[in-house]
């Protein structure tokens, strides 16, 4: 949909929203970028997420253009000019570029940013109902702690997700289970669930779950080895657009009962109930 | 320079080509490229640069929307636009975009291709006359047979060149020696040129220096181990933009006297004459 959206400075359609050729995100696929989204029309946790976005833009040396409190504003009079209700929710996707580059290579010291609204990704239901599988692929991103708009080895392995009947791709990287393409990766051994600590991005939901998780279970944010995965009760992934997906099958391998687990479903209503406490329409 | 472009079928100044923001290149860094050059005025190798191009589209599994004569011609037309001449050499860029996806994730069937044409970067003489510093990192390209976009780390690590007076970065990956950021990297054993094999890119500097020491070296294209550079006589970097670029010093070793080898400058002339040779004016 051609939404109003916001390009440095300026409220625009983002049919009419370009990026000059010279561009360093162009040339060189250098840019920063996040994602949020609302929960009846009103965004969840945009602190947290503009926390991450500015860490990004640090991490890249990038200058962003807009303090945390503008880009704020900004993102609220979009919600409003798309009119985003308690029927309507939206993404917001924000991309700091690399700039208009002198020697088409080291980043400029303005950085261009944009602000989207788009359409939430639809997903079947039964992914959340029934459950969904990944395929494994031996994978560490670039600045792992960085969400950079690289995704290369993401959209390059789609055919081989196709073939495999996988919905996501699990990275895994000398011997340690990280993160899937989009999302955080969690399992549970009985009552304990753990999820990785270093070389994964992290997400706002994977933070948003873990603080829950403690009032109800024991909870270990470590390395987690790929052996684990033939030994644990239940597993499942954690993203903005997807919220809690429970995996119930990784290459060949089945997990649990290969059906969603009981400590999963109880963490998704915990966690529903979490957004529609802080997301509440007055 | 606002030189003229070449975008989807039109030509236009550089300064009015542009990119819608739903482009995959921008949300997803998802493109390929590849960059070749004139020298006389006349482009070097066009069909082994596009031969290359063509192989990154088919490994990112984008469809060239141009057959190869097609691109030439444009090539052409825009050299003669742009007036390249003897005295006027031109760096010719080709990139080519995921397309505007419908999910924000996935290439779209309709690529963008563009070509541009942009002044060659000027390297300081004392770079060939003196030789450069390396400095090394373990890092491996993502598709590293394939020309991306992706240059994150590359430009990442910047910083750390300028603090570590280097002026480019070696990468290697478990224990074997890889490329530059940019460019194929060569050692010399002896009389014994060495190159890597694997999992990196298949310059065509690098083709054409390796054809041409067959005439006068032993060449092995093969793993180069790392503690190799604690014992070869000479080293070098091949590049389209940097031709011949001896090296001189790695992190803190030295390599052979410090000075540019004599086989390095050896092959430096038979480059430059094979390039007189095939680019010259009638």
């Amino acid at each position: 949909m051609n939404y109003y959206g916001y390009a440095n400075g300026k409220i625009l359609r983002k049919n009419d929203i370009k990026v000059g050729i010279g561009d360093l995100v162009l040339l060189r696929g250098y840019g920063a970028f996040d994602y949020m989204r609302t929960y009846n029309g009103v965004p969840f946790r945009v602190n947290d997420y503009l926390e991450r976005f500015e860490q990004s833009a640090k991490g890249m040396k990038l200058k962003l253009p807009l303090k945390r409190k503008e880009i704020i504003a900004v993102i609220y009079k979009l919600l409003k000019k798309n009119h985003a209700s308690v029927e309507k929710d939206f993404g917001i996707r924000l991309l700091l570029t690399g700039g208009y580059s002198l020697d088409s290579y080291l980043p400029s010291l303005k950085p261009n940013l944009f602000i989207l609204i788009e359409d939430l990704p639809q997903y079947p239901a039964w992914y959340s109902e029934k459950g969904i599988k990944l395929m494994l692929c031996e994978h560490k991103r670039e600045m792992s702690r960085v969400k950079t708009i690289n995704y290369l080895t993401a959209i390059h392995l789609a055919d081989e997700r196709r073939k495999q009947k996988a919905q996501d791709t699990l990275y895994f990287y000398e011997g340690k289970i990280l993160e899937t393409t989009r999302n955080n990766f969690f399992l549970f051994h009985g009552n304990t669930l753990v999820t990785s600590k270093e070389n994964v991005l992290q997400g706002i939901t994977r933070k948003a779950v873990l603080a829950l998780a403690q009032e109800r279970f024991k909870v270990e944010v470590r390395d987690v080895l790929k052996e684990e995965l033939n030994m644990c009760s239940e597993c499942f992934v954690t993203g903005t657009t997807r919220g809690i997906t429970p995996v119930v099958q990784i290459d060949t391998k089945k997990i649990g009962k290969g059906k969603p687990g009981k400590n999963t479903k109880e963490l998704l209503k915990m966690f529903e109930a979490k957004v529609a406490e802080e997301c509440k329409v007055d």
